[in-house]
């Protein structure tokens, strides 16, 4: 069986055990505060332009997620975000469980617009009573989204512009950030995400490494004991170093861009071999998670062969479902599904 | 510099990377629901006499105590632990971000007692009116402690006995179990743990391991939707086979037991030194830390060729400080602090 | 200017100040446990044929909604309520505050139906892999509704099943409820109530006294400890028997369904009066809330006179408002309002 | 049966339930924002000279506790306070549950003293590595203590200078100020009280009203958004002005000092006897509450006619007792007392 399940279904890239193994006879000081950390941070600010950004090394998404939000948020305090967005349906209420509430707003492709956000800010704004209803004090929106989608340059400045004049916090979960930057019709680099947020993720679990998630904090007033609430929050690695290892491995030579780049480009190979052969998209998706709609024979013939996600039913013979590529992905593996595809659908 | 500072400073014992590189072809399903944690979970129940056991990997220390802990108790329910116990006094409060109050014993030598316990429980279940109190509800110790004590069989029978009868959960966190095991003076097994209490956990991260801890749930009632808990608190591993590998190399052929028997045997190699040479234990430990009182010529002097951790102040001109030994720690790296103990301080 | 804005603009209905002033020189114990909260406590029991209820009287209307649901809910549990539900859009996140993830489903008329949270419990019992989502666990309505709007039997007796099927609580917030029993199409009792949830409130801010909530609750696993909540929660008065004296007023010769009822003839006048002077209401409510579409110029003489609520913008002429009658309206200011409305709208 | 046993054993001054009465046909706006709430806004300062003072009015002790500290401290943060501080042994770990770790220190007549608090903040300032500690940001002190005790106006300097230096809150619960600003020994003023903390409670419940605490914040950051915490935390009452009423009336012409100095002068009368009739204080208090000594035999007598706290055991034969005088207090009570106290024990 072959998997396009998902884009953490391997271990690590080969440099990143290689590292790990090298260093192994080495001794560290522990919590984040060492020689790899350090090295890591300044690896991913050369991609940057920001120099005052304080860069964290967290051990998984989720926890990213609820920490950064724990500590930026007040009690009262509320985060917008797509009714699709991985806070509000996979994270086990994980932010909610912080005390925060999510204002989800709806979504078809896993996106939100300024001008959504600007009308739940507005709300807030012109009550003449605000203390029966939460502040909407942060924006979460996922680049590339749960649905493969991105934000153009030009959409992430109409939503920086709407966060600076509400005064929201602009978080993007960068969980899958390399096969965002990756994808042809992108026209946003990490300069951009660093200039236009006030903090975001950059995903190793996605991405090539073991585990592990950057954490960038650009608004310095968000920099402050952030160390005190990874800890609080479990988010702090004892033997910190092993993030540190990993992330200035995937840096320091663009390694992280060159395989999740692979990713799109198979994953691209297998769009247009889905599109050739009459099997429409779910959502138009330009990166490495491709949502096509199957008919029922199609879907059981592929299941024999490949592993790969549910999504939901359309109707009562057709189901979407989530074709993945990753740093792991084979091009042969990629081959036998086009083949499939061509030949046998 | 020689590390005697923690017993996580370096990365991994060889058989782990092994072990992580050999299966980094393979691909799995995430989360721990694959082959090596169900064969990590099978190798530490060997050990355990309870089957109905059920085992988690989680990632680190803080993160399971304080998902243990809000996994067990209602709102209104506290725990009660030594007034040094990791919860109260290095996890930043991440036991009372959950919610709960932690009700510290006084304890001098990082244990509490039976009697200790009884009679807090006792305070509460004599209350006429409950409600303005907390409901002591578990009993948090470690083992070995934080002072690398570890308590006798009869010592942990008797405080399972009053939890019993209190109905307390009793919670054994094991961040250091493999060293309080390989105690001469110990006599505990994993089966003596397994059966006196309701929860514990077993270290990773200072025992071998790269990162990591298994949780090990015995009370039928506490494992009921665990896993929901372990993912809303960020501490469900996406590459869950990660830690089911580790887990496995340590405990499938006793690897676990045999590295830290050696960790303590350095221990107490350097304990014999210390007091040949007539510097005295702060605290008398059978394990892998060990706390000695230095003047501050002495401090100075082993300062220049070690690392190790300043403890307290005791007087003008002495202070407490911890050596530590592990799983990492070469006979060489010994042998030179012992010939510095009797020759040069 | 006549107050027509919220049923909670007077202080309380005279009866129950001559009994707070005739009993002002008795002493009792404190924190509910006192004659009066017994005598309260038995009164409402007479209405109910539910003589395990356990009756608290909590403090207001929020304080109620948070402290139930927290009692109520494990971390990972989710509660179910209209998008429009009190606890959804007027509690400052008070439900989120204490960890609760709110799912809210798209309402037009404040009210839920069995088929949508059928909908909801489905999809998490059949997921596989159930700990990436919360899991719903009890159902929030209002009875009446935040609109006026009220449940039938039939409807109650459905959500019911649905919840027993799904292990769902259910929770009716009654701070209008005897606004809601007194509708002319009101088929349900308290009886019916006690009988098809397993916990509600009975509102006095709202419906005749100075303040205070009673929760009865019919679920005997809900019942426990729930003194425990309510002081962690705030929700416990220290002079308990103010609330006791209260409701023990309100209830012991019916009193509490005398006034509200007569504020709900207030209503129909009122609404008949919107009616056949073409003015169109914005939902059609039996219950002491109005919420009519007034023009422009309507709304700016009506706000000479009277206060009354902006509910919303309907077009670039017309807006939607609430006119709400209450346990202290007077005739006359009802005949006022229907004079105006006949004659000068 | 006579009350002793608190100070909160009876409704409130005539003067309050008259002017309930006398306004009771009167409307008003909800939640605080009224006509009385600003009035007793005024009076309260006309004792303060502090004019940027913002005054609230919150509905009981516990929630006033819970709510200022929730809305003070971010999650890391710890809050200072004696082991028997209210906040730590009777109010269900309500901190706690807010996310907040309690540092308790030891105390033996209910005082804390600005040396121990120094010392914890100093630990913390001197942590090289401060993330794995919560971080102290507030004082907790009541006046008069739980044990009747009060801060000098020195020892209150003292402690305002060191939270001043260490960063640290003031937090001056007042649940029984009158009590205390009334004793003999007192050398503090309200003005004194305003000037050295950030915010303080004076509390209603015990002196006079018949439930309600006002809320002064003197520093201005903790002013923000207060209304948002107080409607989160259920602490909003929907009839605001019931409280401003109350609070108007105990302040407009100085009853709220009247009442509670006639109540200390009865605790001195009761207070005399017990000492000539030489039964010893357990503790020293120049306030209401008074704690006494009694041998088995005289608890048993008194028992028979008075109601009173057990506080606890001392030896086999004797129990120390709290007997508190209040507002309500009668003098043929306190005679009735020194009666039994000089002839019959």
């Amino acid at each position: 069986m072959i998997r396009f399940n998902n884009d953490y279904n391997h271990g690590a890239h080969p440099a990143i055990l290689e590292a790990l193994t090298k260093t192994n006879n080495e001794s560290y000081g522990g919590y984040g505060l060492d020689f790899w950390c350090e090295k890591a941070s300044n690896e991913i600010k050369k991609y940057l332009d920001c120099p005052q950004a304080a860069i964290h090394f967290l051990l998984g998404g989720t926890q990213v997620n609820y920490t950064v939000i724990a500590a930026a948020l007040r009690p009262f305090h509320s985060v917008i975000c797509a009714d699709t967005g991985h806070i509000n349906v996979h994270e086990t209420g994980a932010v909610e469980n912080t005390g925060h509430k999510i204002q989800a707003l709806p979504s078809t492709d896993g996106k939100i617009t300024a001008a959504q956000i600007k009308e739940e800010a507005q709300l807030y704004a012109s009550c003449e009573i605000k203390e029966h209803f939460t502040k909407p004090k942060m924006v979460y929106v996922s680049f590339p989204t749960e649905y493969g989608t991105i934000y153009s340059k030009q959409e992430l400045e109409e939503i920086h512009k709407v966060c600076q004049e509400y005064g929201l916090y602009l978080f993007i979960d960068g969980a899958r950030m390399g096969y965002g930057l990756a994808a042809t019709a992108n026209d946003i680099s990490l300069k951009d995400v660093a200039r236009l947020c006030d903090v975001f993720s950059i995903g190793g679990t996605k991405c090539g490494a073991l585990f592990g998630e950057a954490v960038v904090i650009t608004n310095p007033y968000l920099q402050e004991d952030f160390r005190s609430y990874m800890k609080q929050n479990g988010a702090m690695l004892a033997k910190g170093w092993l993030l540190g290892i990993q992330f200035a491995t995937l840096f320091q030579d663009g390694l992280y861009f060159q395989i999740t780049q692979k990713a799109v480009e198979y994953a691209m190979q297998m769009k247009q071999a889905f599109y050739e052969n009459g099997i429409p998209s779910y959502i138009d998706s330009p990166t490495n998670q491709q949502f096509v709609i199957l008919s029922t024979k199609q879907y059981e013939y592929l299941s024999n062969k490949y592993i790969f996600e549910f999504d939901r039913k359309i109707d009562e013979d057709h189901v979407s479902v989530r074709f993945c590529t990753s740093w792991s992905t084979k091009p042969e593996e990629v081959d036998a599904l086009i083949n499939d595809i061509k030949n046998n659908l």
